[in-house]
């Protein structure tokens, strides 16, 4: 039977807090206060807010490599389709949203990679791999005869994927899918063999 | 004669806070304190901390202006040089600050951009003037035969330096240049005619 105060559930509403308003603005009043819960439960199962936040971060993540292992892994579709899906499929996440909070992996590493090594580390952690799985796609792409070969898969993923965090947080200046929309008319026609 | 509470000071000295701290995590207390004012010169000065960070937003982007008209517009070089250099000097000033704090026009924008309208404006109106000035550079690279001209030079030009930003992102993860090196590599690889 599901406990009353479910971890799960505190980080489900904490990612979606810290997505919002950012790390340092979240304060564990606001997360008790959304889950309805003492302060003491908290504390029963995260040390501190940095804690809270790396756990959610992991959720976040791990709820991410899902979603990709499943559409980056599709073979039935052409690996250049698959990864146009992906980031059309955020395109539409984020316009939904307004563009108004965008990626918490790249949120967090912004705010706080650079000064705080535990962010530092996690962000380049999962960065790494996520990284893995777009370039493994990248790879295939670059076997068929699809993607140009002329980077390593490796080093081509990074850039894909970093470019396209740079076209989310573009987008939040001014509300508007229009960089996302830029990012993948150019990015796709530049990388094909 | 200057003044002994001046507000270039104040907002030169803010821009280093903000860059490296962000905006939720810097108080004006702390303001205070690496200026050697009390509240009241503040509040001379400025109407809130948030009036305080777009002031110093406005006058740290202004100096960039300064610094791209002077090296964008540098006719004396080929256009993609003159861009290889832009984004080769940001590397080594990130470099030299072990890639921890980033552009505060990005920063600012990741971390209040999509909740706070001034924020969002602000961000959009500076992209709106930097790209211009790349854009005007791109348009002779492909006046001249060095760029691609598949795309509009606006939209290309916001492609690379919303990509640029989305590596200087991903460098604090891990405090690495690798993400703004591999950028360099590749988009000046794929963009050439």
């Amino acid at each position: 039977m599901r406990q009353k105060h479910n971890i799960d559930d505190i980080l489900e509403n904490g990612i979606e807090l810290l997505r919002e308003k950012g790390y340092n603005n979240t304060g564990v009043e606001e997360i008790l206060k959304i889950n309805h819960i003492p302060k003491g439960s908290f504390y029963n199962f995260f040390e501190s807010k940095e804690d809270f936040a790396l756990k959610a971060l992991e959720k976040y993540v791990q709820k991410q490599f899902g979603y990709i292992v499943s559409l980056l892994g599709n073979r039935s579709v052409s690996p250049v389709e698959r990864l146009k899906k992906f980031y059309t499929d955020m395109i539409e996440f984020n316009s939904n949203e307004d563009c108004a909070k965008g990626c918490l992996l790249a949120n967090l590493t912004q705010e706080l990679g650079g000064t705080n090594p535990k962010f530092s580390d996690a962000g380049k952690k999962h960065y790494e791999k996520i990284g893995s799985l777009i370039a493994a796609c990248v790879a295939e792409g670059q076997m068929s005869g699809e993607i140009t070969d002329k980077f390593e898969a490796s080093q081509l993923a990074c850039f894909i994927h970093n470019s396209f965090n740079g076209a989310v947080l573009r987008s939040k200046a001014g509300h508007s899918t229009h960089p996302m929309v830029t990012y993948m008319d150019i990015m796709f026609d530049l990388i094909k063999k």
